[in-house]
């Protein structure tokens, strides 16, 4: 293939961002004036075994240790340059394939690495919006290692910001990264969770029960209750904070109890006008969406993936502290459960 | 937690409305004048054996004694306030979450009633739409009682009434409510639905098959057959009709064979321009949807699930009757199946 | 059923328009002027064995030998007028469902030929779109034929042709037309895939798997690998590729590694403004929906349902060749897999 002669970059600003562990997400500007700049990111792939609730363990592969991977954060036009890792006490090979990026697989083609090796790959953020990254090895690596953890979200910030269903622009106080993922973890005869030596090991099993369809856990950032109780997720009322829920492989339907999408890129493409006042929104298998939400009451929301079965029983439930004032105009208790007799 | 002032609602006029089982809706205005209202409801929950097909009985637990419990309907600005009973001969606690709600976890944290209790909720009303209702009353008890049957629709009609994708206002002639359920109902080692004694002992193995995410019916209005034959829709050439669908827990996606949906809000609210002439429109588990189609051809039509396993097999099967005069212009049988030798 | 007088249509052109086997479309224009024309189809209907993978075997039902059936393109306010051939060789009644079309149950009213019978239907394409045509001979038949093969498309063009978010003109360089179906093959108590004489040999095993609505095939084309290796799509740098998707029966959400939807129609009604920049787009089960790509790199883009087991394990994947120059500015390697310890 013939390369066109490479873009003279030398011009542009480069700037370092530390990943940091999901829910949260590095800082960054909502809106950028100047020239687009180089964004450096870099991660390490881990192979580790991972609790994923009593009694489960998933052999785990992952993007900087969590699943999902971090939430990397640019603008429109930014060059993202990202150096991946896979150290030498790994097992597998593994690269990375930007749903942002243009060609090339998404830059799985140019990645693939074997333990012991780290690759540099730069790609132009053309298009605004949340958008999935994951590993994709080739053949059937590519469910598995998605399978096993290796799904992260890039968000592509317009340079002038956030806008409404208008265009008017738009903030957030606030910005979580949820990501969900299912996990396929193989049982005995008994009908209790196996555990294995090794991520080799669990290949076998693991590809049985995945190609069943049906996941033993559906869960957010990687275990059941990560999202929970002292990890619960905190806002305020009168704050405006933006959801952004990837899942790399299985359809998924995030709402909030309690709560609304004031404005929703169900797609995930600021490009487009978001949706307006959603109750639950959908996450298509293979991408990530965005829900913008000002919380009008404080207390405890869950927010979940609506098909409750999975919110409760397989794990994919959250939780966000929210305080404030009560407003007894939205909603009052008229009548607190009382004994039927007594009226 | 601090709480604002109560608002002053005295000087809102009061109107009552009696629910009807669905696929009814009570009486109401489209389009009103005049300053918002409260809105009274009543439901009383009631936990019954059910007949979804022949030789499958569901322990179920309804609002108001259907599946799906009746739906309300009400306009952006009004205050809904419900009473809801659970009659001491019941077993279990219920509550009510409604998506249209803020705060409070849509109401479920404020409703828990007891058998033998009741509860007054005020909410106010603030995005126009389709919105879910359900039962949430904790932990398992959530995906189980919505899998029960516990799930209902609100519809926040905008004052001035619904509007097409230019803004030009729309009108129906006709409102059906089609509630889908799925259930997941235990076999014996025979492949026998099995049935019980209560919704109590019904609960270990409903939870299994749950758990295994494929459920045994899919259901429109309760019960295989429930609106086919003489619980047929009905409607006339000429007629709008608008059919709300709601599913509280796993996605579906109605489609009205020989039809179309002339104006769609698949996500249910009314703020969002609705889609043009969908075949098949989604309804996110957990979520209720809004579909206007003017009749242009006498005849039977089927609504279905266009899971067309789920409609024909597992019962998401819906009628409508549709009288009126046969347009050839739009359809004409050229040719009555013929012998191939004759030609 | 009083009948309105036909409409005249002896003074309206015809042409014939000979159908090609997926994922070619027939030649046509994609802007026509002038009146509406009649546009004469003619389909046989083939029953016939099928092999999807190695060692797996459908008794398939085709329309006019594919899977999918051959996609139909015409212009809004044009007449389709289809002769359906059901040859004396087949077993089984079928007919035709045009998602398109309006009333008389799409067409399958008035279409059920048994073998040895020919039908002629017209009907007017009065919604720009793309839209599902199926079988649906009634009752257990329809999700059995549609799940054995018999679906296709018709996309009905504006007559000036289609339109991005902003109403201005766009062309497409090529169109392919990807038909998603998902099979239920039975399996022997080893857990081999059983073959069987004839379609009604294989009724009873196949209605039992597909009751669980677990596919064991889910492919393009027919069978695995039917869009890959020398059956690959091809198009080259500063092409436009329209990618139809349909599938007949169970939800999808296609992707593009390494590229985009540019101008996405998700529910493939061409009067709706199209999504821009998916990464992801989701096909509700009984629909087609089209896909704009503007290819800015060459290579090989794998062209993938994104639940990545069924892409990979289950077979939904084809692939595009892509010919012209690398951009570099777009993405770079920019250190090519190394050790780590050379830095
Ligand atoms: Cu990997
Ligand atoms: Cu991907
Ligand atoms: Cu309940
Ligand atoms: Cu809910
Ligand atoms: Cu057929
Ligand atoms: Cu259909
Ligand atoms: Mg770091
Ligand atoms: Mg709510
Ligand atoms: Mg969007
Ligand atoms: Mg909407
Ligand atoms: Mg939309
Ligand atoms: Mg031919
Ligand atoms: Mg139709
Ligand atoms: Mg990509
Ligand atoms: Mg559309």
């Amino acid at each position: 293939t013939p390369v066109a002669a490479p873009a003279d970059l030398s011009t542009l600003k480069r700037i370092r961002r530390e990943l940091v562990a999901p829910p949260y997400v590095h800082d960054h500007e909502q809106v950028v004036t100047g020239a687009p700049r180089i964004v450096e990111f870099e991660m390490t792939i881990v192979e580790k075994e991972i609790q994923v609730d009593d009694g489960a363990y998933l052999q785990g592969m992952t993007f900087n240790g969590s699943i999902p991977g971090p939430m990397m954060v640019v603008h429109e036009g930014d060059y993202v340059e990202l150096t991946l890792i896979n150290p030498a006490d790994n097992m597998l090979q593994h690269n990375i394939d930007f749903h942002a990026a243009t060609g090339a697989l998404g830059g799985g083609a140019l990645t693939l690495v074997n333990p012991g090796e780290k690759t540099i790959l730069r790609f132009k953020a053309t298009r605004p919006g949340t958008f999935v990254y994951h590993c994709a090895p080739g053949g059937p690596m590519i469910p598995w290692h998605v399978a096993a953890g290796m799904v992260g979200t890039i968000m592509i910030l317009p340079r002038d910001g956030l806008k409404d269903h208008e265009g008017r622009p738009v903030r957030y106080d606030r910005v979580y990264y949820i990501g969900e993922n299912e996990f396929y973890i193989p049982k005995d005869a008994d009908g209790n969770y196996k555990r294995y030596a090794d991520v080799a090991e669990s290949y076998p099993d693991s590809l049985e029960v995945m190609n069943g369809l049906i996941p033993s856990h559906v869960v957010f950032n990687g275990a059941v209750g990560a999202l929970t109780g002292d990890n619960a997720m905190k806002a305020a009322v009168g704050e405006k904070v933006l959801f952004v829920h990837s899942q790399g492989n299985r359809d998924t339907r995030p709402h909030l109890i309690g709560g609304h999408g004031d404005l929703v890129w169900e797609g995930g493409k600021f490009n487009n006008p978001p949706d307006r006042d959603m109750e639950t929104w959908f996450i298509r298998g293979g991408s990530a969406g965005a829900a913008l939400y000002e919380f009008l009451q404080p207390g405890v929301y869950a927010y979940v993936n609506h098909n409750l079965i999975e919110a409760v029983n397989l794990g994919a439930t959250a939780h966000v502290m929210v305080e404030g004032d009560w407003n007894n105009d939205l909603m009052e208790q008229v009548l607190a459960p009382s004994a039927i007799a007594a009226f």
